[in-house]
């Protein structure tokens, strides 16, 4: 078969390549039906993710058809349609018995396409199949169903839910890449009275509004704590959203806060931040992380299915497994493509 | 009568003033019967407040009897005995409505020995004293009431609250001096299994035991981190609190965090802290800071009177009024006095 | 002035009364500008709430201006536009201080129209006016504003958020009058993946639509039991609302919730109901019951300044004051009138 | 071997059967080490639980060691020392996956000595070994770990948690059987002012004492309202526990809860009980039911290893396995032997 094989940073082909078999008996091979590139493959073909090693299949987002199940498979079955999950669970271990799947203990969490070979192949090896893909719903296409497979559970879980947001909130989000777009669309579910959406470049604010952004501030040339004070009676908003991962987008979005409110980061950091406890001490904020653990899942998959959530949107751009080359490009010039999400598809 | 009056950095004076007139028909005039000296203090008279301007009579925990009250106080009336809390309360400002006082809109928040004169005094005008006293309860003594004013609900709110304390926690302490000690007292309230306390001084991690730390690490010589992952499988703890107010202790606290655990921020800052982001976006942690609200003060009261919290372990040192100087000569040589909280009472 | 007066089971007049004058030094005389009549003022003239007594002026929801404040309201002033809410609250009290207002030990809860006159006058007398009215905001009419007086919080306090409406729920309405109308509403703000109302009247059933439903069962002719669990795989609702207050509209409440579900009573009973604990016992269910307690009107205040709550959908009937006798008789006859909430306005 | 086997109302006896062997892959049979008697074992025997049949072996509660597994177990190996579960959990359907073990749709759930053959016996299959047992922690002597089986998770989950016992809060516990005795201590873990016990008994308010209950009220002779009432300003417990399961108690429990407060049911009942919604519609109560999940299972884990839950206090007769009958009837006659939990050994 085929598969986007990494071969060290910058480097990267769609080469020939073994078919994957069944290692442990809770193993299920999927064939990729529809595949996507997420900006952390980007991040790995830069050579930011040194545990990406020459030789693996990128890609950690799916939707196929099981091929074959081992035998403690007990849920899934050849012949299902499934959603294969960015994240990987074992389904035992403490972390995944709290739903806490992304820091699964068990040899699951972020493993495709990172630890083990990904999802950017005609076919994929999915470790603990019974916890770690969900079957497809009806009437959800398989586009849809892929951008569950990880834009949508980061926002909702690592956003709008850590954020906490809540009816009448006023919501920023700082960044609107398609994971603070997938934040701004899961915030709309809890009927915010403002979302403020903060980008440098005009386009993506553009899209912001499509997603459900009511306020959209260029802070190159507009103050973002100005608008939002005028918002808020001079308080600050009570959601502050970092979708960015750099340390000046974590440093707004602290400032943008107001005392008692709660700044839920989204973003891939690759250095510190400066928190400004001096100022912060008295404020009673509240600062979360996460990887996304998945758990939201199943809610979202509802919601997909009643056209709640549009998860169709964020596809800009559609391709055959064998354009792979014409996808990376397309998706990683952004800015000039105006790619969301890309998805491709086996011919 | 007499006061603390700052007079400026590293000046204060036991000065005769004016006695306090009733301004607002909310305050009452209260005779101050036991009163006590915070870090806080310690903290102005290095100049490091600049709110607070010469002529400012300093304190902000005291408790007393009530002399005169204005017109529109419904609760409060001559004769009672109240602890006056370190945080005043207007009572109707969205923020007082949400039990979030330390942020009042209306005139309150921390302003006694801040923006209004104090309780290091024979006589305090407290504003809005329906709102902001407590009437003592029977069988407990001023000076484990007085304990309430503050540092009490501060550990508890700020510390044990925020970081969501639990059975079977692990809870790592950083800094033993009286806020770290009073969150030690305050997580036991939850049953953790473990309270380890942090500090570089042996003196006080003798105190921490006192006070219910069944570990303590002294990180001049033991690595705290080894300590805590031993106990915790590696994983680290469920909660850290920073009680100390600069940068290392903070950046110690975030890296004892296990994965999905909390972070509660204590500390008075002057100055950032890095916030590894690098290391924490990943992490699901959740970081809080806050000013004590004081709406634990009814819960630590109970508490205080069936003797489950023992307000009265945190004092070291007795004066009376007229001995102000020597108190804070005490209080501020901690280290050699082992002063945790001196109490001023009238002769 | 004129106001609806109470005279006894099945009698009330429009009649010639004294004008209200301040008491407290926290009164405010507001005139009325719009006002309602609720479900409970219906009940009242049944004599099923004996605490209203010959000579009581009825009502507990209106729009007024203020016209005069006591020397201890600092917030509300004369030529203030107010909501004036269902519920006084003192502010200081040990359950106003945790927002549970409805249940305030200082003289407020529900009074008005109850133990003190109320609002369906001329001009009203409102005690603790400063945490017992919300000043109006910009964009909202007063019939909109008053329907935020009683109607809305209650269904989205009492219903939506004490039975945890969440993304992708499945949400039982038993009874679309006001109120269940009022919940729908409510629900609708947390995205539920459905809505089902449940009424014997088709009529209502038409309005549950308007109002947000997606499913309507008209429980005469077909099982509600059967309708929610065909949506659940067979589990249940994950809330289901009671919005009657007779035994066997609880009763099909608690059998219609999942394992694991949430039913909230709104209704106003007169009588026990039988609780399954013999089936309920081993199914995880959490019931709640609640008076309003309007904590949630400044987020219901924003919500319907930005239009995302339809405030004016619940206004089929306009009055003047002086027809108050054509308006009880149209509110009374809501079957065939089609009457949700009647205001009246000054000519 | 021999196990206890079911032989239709009243009728059970100490018979030669076959040894279990492993059916799934996810099984794995335990040799019982330690093995208790609990009070739903009674009801089955008096035909109360239709779902039991003839020829079952009973027991839900068991320490064991590990024989051997099925090879889909990948945690539990032969030669552990595990404590069994009373509940089974699948641990991939959706109640598993948010850790509603009790609820299990997945084959699990309530099943040991229910709807597959338990633990009172030498040897017993337990279905998905892996998420349905727990590996013995070190210093846990056998009998303490027995007691987290059933009685310990079910009085902290369904009495304590449910009921959000909070430090400060006054809680009744109404009967003090094993169920209410094991919810007084979990009580206590959260540092409640007042736990009141309730029951017709001396000799259990005695127990009650010894558990941690600091007022007892023999309600043959003395009124609890008016005990409860004069602990609480006369509003009533912020918490209050059913440990019985029969009607009057429940009534009792939910006359007991002040305005705003919770109603935990922890007993089992096999009729309706009248829910006073004439009076509790207006009070904010929450009323919770469940069956236990046993999800806080590892935090008392680590509560008894660090003896801050005394698991063996329950323990007041010691048999071994082929005593089965005398540990019966012992356990039977509770009121005249003092009997709280028997266990029984090999011999």
């Amino acid at each position: 078969m085929r598969a986007v094989v990494y071969h060290g940073p910058g480097r990267k082909s769609w080469d020939e390549v073994p078919m994957p078999t069944l290692i442990d008996d809770t193993d299920a091979i999927v064939r990729v039906d529809a595949v996507t590139i997420c900006g952390t493959d980007l991040h790995i073909l830069k050579g930011d993710v040194p545990a990406v090693t020459d030789g693996r299949i990128l890609g950690h987002e799916a939707v196929g058809t099981v091929e074959s199940v081992g035998s403690g498979c007990k849920r899934v079955k050849p012949g299902d349609k499934v959603l294969v999950s960015c994240i990987t669970s074992c389904g035992s271990c403490r972390f995944c018995r709290e739903g806490r799947y992304g820091q699964c203990l068990g040899g699951g969490g972020w493993i495709l396409g990172h630890l083990i070979d990904g999802t950017q192949a005609e076919y994929v090896r999915v470790p603990f199949a019974d916890t770690s893909t969900h079957p497809a719903p009806a009437g959800v296409s398989d586009e849809q169903l892929l951008m569950l497979a990880d834009i949508l559970p980061t926002g909702y879980e690592v956003g709008v839910l850590n954020g906490q947001v809540e009816p009448g909130d006023v919501v920023a989000v700082v960044g609107a890449g398609p994971i603070g777009l997938s934040t701004i669309m899961g915030a709309r579910l809890f009927s915010p009275s403002h979302v403020v959406a903060i980008d440098l470049a005009d386009s993506r604010l553009e899209a912001a509004k499509q997603f459900g952004a009511d306020v959209t501030v260029n802070n190159s040339n507009q103050d973002p704590l100005e608008v939002v004070r005028g918002l808020t009676e001079g308080l600050g908003a009570d959601v502050a959203v970092e979708a960015v991962g750099v340390p000046a987008t974590f440093e707004l979005a602290a400032a943008l806060v107001r005392p008692g409110g709660r700044v839920a980061n989204v973003g891939v950091h690759g250095e510190p931040a400066s928190l400004h406890l001096e100022e912060l001490w008295i404020r009673d904020v509240t600062i979360t992380t996460g990887l996304v653990d998945t758990y939201s899942t199943p809610t979202l998959l509802k919601l997909a299915q009643g056209h709640q959530v549009d998860a169709g949107r964020f596809v800009t751009h559609h391709f055959v497994l064998d354009q792979f080359e014409e996808a990376y490009d397309t998706f990683s010039r952004a800015g000039e493509t105006g790619a969301l999400k890309v998805v491709l598809t086996r011919g």
